[in-house]
């Protein structure tokens, strides 16, 4: 059954993962064309500095001319492992242009332009693949895609940014701050020079608008996702946590509403109960829970970055892209036929832990409980603790929107015995 | 793009698995012919019983002539959910024969005759899916099969049968002893009349056999897979766990030799760190860890058995066979390439915790320590526990094979001083 022309892939960007990609294509390039059914050959690596030494990869395959590389007519497939909008988003609807189908990696890309990079596929007859996208090694697009094409999902619940997994893992088993945290995870390498992507739920935040869209069927773009940083956890929310039997995650969290006609995505940091499995997700792993009508409860767990994990969805998805290729298919492309609104973060409901600083004196407990009641939000629990004139009140609320906690805060604000809202957290996956 | 003439649907077996894809077919019509690109009708269900009132389900379509049903011509895709090995083989491949595509959830039949059955899809250019085999809804067949195509899978080792696992949790947690444990879990429905095919380890040795042979792209059939029950397993082994900071889980565990020149599967009981994800996989849930050279170390966890999980799964691949089928090609069928041998379960290397009754005299330690020490097996701790001139010595292991472990043990029992062996477990995951 062996066809002899070898596949052609164009590989775009030959950094951590790109090299990895190229280096597996080369130690095993018998299990692949035995598992495809026709050898696969690295036909162009398009990096920015020529110059560098690259193991492994024949530098006569190396151009610094992508454009030229993805418009040559003869690549069957092409990486893209640049990452950013640009160059990748022109070089990957050129590739298309030219006869190619695309594997990628680029969460940012597929967030903000999922919907026209897939009609270009589709326009052209090829595929788009990107499971490298989301949460590193972990099967979750093609599980969510295919194996769950015949449920219904109600909810995706996950850890999917490493980086902040690490520093609040850190925090929560160390007693550390933030910045100390960070410190140590930028050290390690597990945090970037500049961590803001990551530690302001930007790069959680596309990857919640990828799996929202995939699990619902309908698009949600990256302007719909209401995302929140962790840079504001302090030692003190992890404290009240451990009071609670919680501790604290980034969370992403795709959502379908109870009656079923909207959606919505976010990403927060979250106390979730230590008897929760994701509580559990240590250091830069990722883990996303699946919720769905017939399957019930799914839990994806791995590695969600570094180069070897990343390439190994990448080729993947290059072994299906090549399988469909020789069998002159294509796999399933956008589902986004439910086409549901993506609701506000007013309408999300949910459970919230608010620790308020207030004076220490008889009729408070009163005074914010009746802001809570005329904010129609149920108060769950209250604790209260007095030192030195000055006390701290930590109100749980039972399932509230999101509007109407934040009505309930501003109006804490303006009470006089309140002197202020020392932290406001989520509780989720109970 | 949606095709009006629908993809027609035999369904054999009509029982908790079945009833739910008939009802899930029905209710989400919709976003089946949706997600499919066409609308799928159910044209005819195969049951035993045609007198039994089935809700939901036109009486029209009901028959007790399944060969007939698969036989009409017109039927895209045959889905299997009545079991055992006779009739639905035959049933399976006189469907091939007929232009159907198959869609089963029959362990056994494909542990046992997978390599029969693929060869008869192919033949006929039909797909064979079966991803509900294995593990009920959660995704593992197709991840496995396709998200790590690109990846050279080392190990997978879960736990794969929900009744056992339901059983030896109960035991862990309330110190309960078999007995009272599978009566718990019988009455609870997760264990059936004759708990055999669970607590003897078959059913997750049809699991495990099936997983090695996707795993390593190679054909390992029920009779290579070592396999022992979980019936021997007492309280006080859990004791002696919990002194070693683990529990106990009945585990399929299928591994790739070092020199990778061949290949393990087998089922047992063995002890697993507290630490290890598996060890707090609790009741009926199913969890399976995957470890490939590049992925690192993958979890899928979920429920593994039930009518609605089960449905999730069958349906998941309905929805992909018919996609498959309308554009005109199939998916990934076996993949036995690397062909590589099944070595016995003696050249299984492990860790073992063994106790035995000694008499209670100076020496017997030393005596001990001599049979271990000219088996070739290398003793990590020792622990000596003395009463009433009787004592008992547990003993684990370093890494050693299974063949030195049973000579070891057979020389021990030939001692004077000792007076029994209690027990032996693997120790795993570590």
């Amino acid at each position: 059954m062996m066809r002899t022309r070898p596949l052609k892939v164009a590989l775009l960007g030959c950094g951590v993962v790109g090299s990895e990609v190229a280096r597996i294509m080369t130690t095993h390039a018998d299990d692949l064309a035995a598992r495809i059914g026709a050898p696969v050959e690295l036909a162009g690596v398009a990096v920015r500095r020529p110059s560098k030494v690259r193991e492994g990869i024949d530098p006569a395959l190396v151009t610094t001319d992508a454009t030229a590389l993805v418009k040559r007519g003869d690549i069957d497939v092409v990486v893209e492992v640049i990452g950013g909008i640009e160059p990748a988003r022109t070089l990957i609807t050129t590739a298309f242009e030219h006869g190619a189908s695309v594997v990628s990696a680029n969460k940012a890309l597929l967030a903000q332009d999922g919907a026209a990079l897939h009609a270009a596929a589709e326009a052209n007859g090829k595929d788009l693949y990107y499971e490298a996208a989301v949460a590193g090694a972990i099967p979750l697009i093609r599980p969510l895609r295919e194996s769950l094409a015949g449920d219904k999902v109600n909810r995706v619940l996950g850890i999917v940014n490493g980086t902040t997994n690490f520093i609040l893992d850190k925090m929560d088993s160390t007693g550390a701050g933030y910045q100390e945290a960070l410190d140590e995870a930028t050290a390690l390498g597990y945090a970037e020079a500049d961590p803001t992507a990551d530690v302001e739920g930007f790069d959680a935040a596309a990857k919640a608008a990828i799996l929202a869209g995939i699990a619902f069927h309908t698009r949600v773009r990256l302007d719909d996702v209401y995302r929140e940083g962790m840079t504001e956890v302090t030692a003190a929310d992890f404290a009240s946590a451990k009071e609670m039997g919680c501790t604290i995650k980034l969370l992403a969290i795709c959502e379908r509403a109870e009656d079923g006609a909207s959606v919505t995505a976010r990403v927060h940091p979250a106390m979730i109960p230590l008897t929760h499995p994701l509580a559990s997700v240590r250091g830069a792993y990722n883990a996303v829970f699946v919720e769905s009508d017939a399957s019930g409860q799914l839990m994806f767990y791995g590695p969600g970055a570094g180069g070897s994990p990343t390439a190994s969805a990448v080729l993947g998805d290059l072994v299906a892209v090549c399988r469909n290729r020789l069998s002159g298919a294509t796999g399933p492309g956008e589902s986004a036929y439910a086409a549901l609104p993506v609701s506000p973060m007013g309408d999300v409901v949910t459970r919230y832990h608010i620790s308020l600083d207030v004076a220490d004196k008889p009729g408070v407990l009163a005074q914010v409980a009746t802001v809570f009641a005329e904010h129609g939000v149920s108060i769950d629990t209250v604790r209260q603790q007095g030192k030195d004139g000055e006390a701290s009140l930590v109100v749980v609320t039972h399932r509230a929107s999101d509007a109407a906690l934040v009505g309930t805060v501003e109006a804490l604000r303006k009470l006089d015995t309140v002197r202020g809202v020392a932290s406001i957290m989520r509780v989720e996956g109970e």
